[in-house]
C-alpha cells in the first residue's frame, strides 16, 4: 500500500507532547502532516498526577489536560492522526517510507517522537499507586514531598541524584538497592550521605507497596537475611532506568549508548530530513515543556529543509 | 559589593520566556536563584500581537498573559528577580560573578537568556503598527494573513525564507529589497519565483507604514528612479536580521558568526556552569515554547551540574 492518498510532508511518529507540539507547527504552516500514534495521543505524561512547572499554564493541572489542549490545537490546524504501530523507516534517498502494520505511509520529513519507556519496577501496587505516591521522576514530583519521608529505589547515577534532588523537599530520603554497592558516581553517592538526609538500605528488594488512598509503606526483603520488614514512607521514587522506544530504528539513525537518538540543537538526526524530539532524543531532560521545545524546535527545521 | 546577600546558586540573565522558565525550574528544585532584567519581564513577546501555537495554552491569546503566568510561577516557587544592566561575567573557577551597575553577583551557575533584537526597519508606522499589520515573523503570525496581500522586506536568507512560508497563506507576497540582487540562496530566491505568489520589487525603499486601525499599505521609492508610489497591503514582514545581545558576552563564552551563545543539546556552553537559553543560544528558532523549553533544559542541566 504506497498511493497518494498515504503521501504526506511530514510525518510524525509519537502523539505526546514533543510530537503534538510538532504538528502544531508543521500543520499550522500548512504542511500536510500526519501523526502516527500506537496507543493513546497524550504520551506519558498523561499517567503522572499533577503538573505544576509547565510554564505558562498556572498548576497544578492533570498532564492529560495539557496534552489535550495541544490535541485540539495541532488537529485544529489540520494535523491528521492516526494509530499504528511503526515497524521501520526506510529511507529512499528524499523520500521515507514510514512501515506500520495498517500500510506505509511516505513523507521527505519524519520527525521521531515515540518517546521512552520508564523501567517498572514491577511489583504488586506499583500500578495502583502511579501517582498516588509512587513517581518516576523526583524534578516533577519532589515538590508535592515537602517535609515527608519517602524512598527511592535503584543502584545507579539515577537513583543517586533523585535521593539529592529529594533532599530539598522530603525530611529523610530512604535509598533501597538490592546490592550492597552503587554503580554511580562515587561523588554523589558522598554528597547524599553528607546531607545527613539520606539513610542506605542495601540489598534490599522491594516486595509489594502498600497503602490505603496514598501510598504509606513498603513491604522489603534483605536479600542476604531473608529478613523482612515494613518501612513506613509517603513516597516511592522508581529510578532503575529509561528506555528509548528506538527498537524500529536500529540502523536506520545513530543511537546513543542508552539507545535514545543522537540529534544536534536543530534536532536534526544525522540522516538529512529525519529529526527527533522529546523524551527519546539524547540529552533529554524527560519533561512537558522540553518536549513540546524540542517539537517546535524539529518542525521549524524540518519546515526550513523542505524549502531547499 | 560581594556581600553573601548577592550569593546565589543559579543567576539567570534575563527575564523572557527562557529565563522565567528556567527560574520555575530552578527555584522549584530550592536552589537559591535570582533572575536580572534590564527593562520589563516578559521578553519580546510580550510586545507581539496574537500567540494561537503556544502548546498547552488554547489561543488566540497575548503573550504577556503568556509570560504573566510564567512570572507567577517561578515567584511562587521562590525565584527573586531585581532589575538591573548586566556588564559582564567573571569566572573565577567555579564561582562567576554577574557584574551591573547595581553591583556583582555571585553563583556557581549562570543561565544566559537575554534574547536578541529585532533589527528594526526605522521608518514611520513601524512602532505603531507593531502586532497590528507590522510583524517580525512568518512562522509566528503567517496564519493570520490567509489569502490577503502582503509584503515582506529584506535581501538575505532570512526574508526569502519569510516569503516562501507566507505562501502557505497569503494571495500574494511583495518581496521588497533595496538592492536588485538577493544576498539569499539562489535556490531559495527560485523557489520563491517558482510559486508564482510572489512578486519581487528591487531597488526599492520603505518610506511609511501606512494604515487605519491596522496597516493598509506602504509608501515606496524607487532607489534608482526616484519613482514613488503606494502598494496596498495587510501586513508587512520585516526580516532584515537579529542580533543576539552578547555585547556584554564577548570572551566569556564562545559566539557563533552571528554572535548567538554557541550550546550543544543540554544547553551547556562552552564554560563549565554557564549555560545559554532561548533566542540568545545558537540555533534558536525564536519561538516561545523553544525557549520556555531551552531554559528548563539549561536549568535541570544546571542542577546536575550543582550535584557534581
Amino acid at each position: 500500500m504506497n498511493d497518494a492518498s498515504n503521501a504526506y510532508d511530514v510525518i510524525i511518529i509519537g502523539g505526546g507532547p514533543a510530537g503534538l507540539s510538532a504538528g502544531i507547527y508543521t500543520a499550522r504552516s500548512s504542511l500536510r502532516s500526519l501523526l502516527i500514534e500506537r496507543g493513546a495521543i497524550g504520551g506519558q505524561i498523561v499517567n503522572t498526577g499533577l503538573v505544576e512547572n509547565y510554564p505558562g499554564v498556572k498548576g497544578p493541572v492533570g498532564g492529560f489536560e495539557i496534552t489535550q489542549v495541544m490535541y485540539e490545537q495541532a488537529t485544529g490546524f489540520g494535523l491528521v492522526t492516526t494509530y499504528a504501530d511503526v515497524s521501520g523507516i526506510t529511507v529512499e534517498d528524499k523520500n521515507k517510507i514510514v512501515r506500520t502494520a495498517e500500510g506505509n505511509f511516505t513523507a521527505p520529513v519524519v520527525i521521531i517522537a515515540s518517546g521512552s519507556e520508564r523501567q517498572k519496577l514491577g511489583v504488586p501496587g506499583e500500578a495502583e499507586y502511579a501517582g498516588k505516591g509512587v513517581s518516576y521522576c523526583a524534578t516533577c514530583d519532589g515538590a508535592f514531598f515537602r517535609d515527608k519521608v519517602v524512598a527511592v529505589v535503584g543502584g545507579g547515577n539515577a537513583a543517586l541524584t533523585e535521593a539529592l534532588e529529594l533532599t530539598h523537599f522530603a525530611s529523610r530520603i530512604i535509598l533501597i538497592h538490592r546490592r550492597n554497592e552503587f554503580r554511580g558516581l562515587a561523588v554523589l553517592a558522598e554528597k547524599a550521605r553528607a546531607t545527613g538526609k539520606v539513610d542506605f538500605l542495601l540489598d534490599t528488594v522491594i516486595d509489594e507497596i502498600i497503602g490505603d488512598r496514598f501510598v504509606t509503606g513498603l513491604k522489603v526483603t534483605n536479600v542476604k537475611t531473608g529478613e523482612q520488614q515494613v518501612i513506613p514512607v509517603a513516597g516511592l521514587f522508581v529510578a532503575i532506568g529509561f528506555r528509548p522506544n528506538t527498537g524500529y530504528l536500529q540502523g536506520t539513525v545513530a543511537l546513543d549508548e542508552q539507545g535514545a537518538v543522537i540529534v544536534d540543537n536543530r534536532m536534526a538526526t544525522n540522516v538529512s530530513g529525519i529529526f527527533a524530539a522529546g523524551d527519546i532524543r539524547s540529552g533529554s531532560i524527560r519533561q512537558v515543556i522540553a518536549a513540546a521545545g524540542d517539537g517546535a524546535v524539529a518542525a521549524v527545521n524540518a519546515g526550513r529543509y523542505l524549502q531547499e
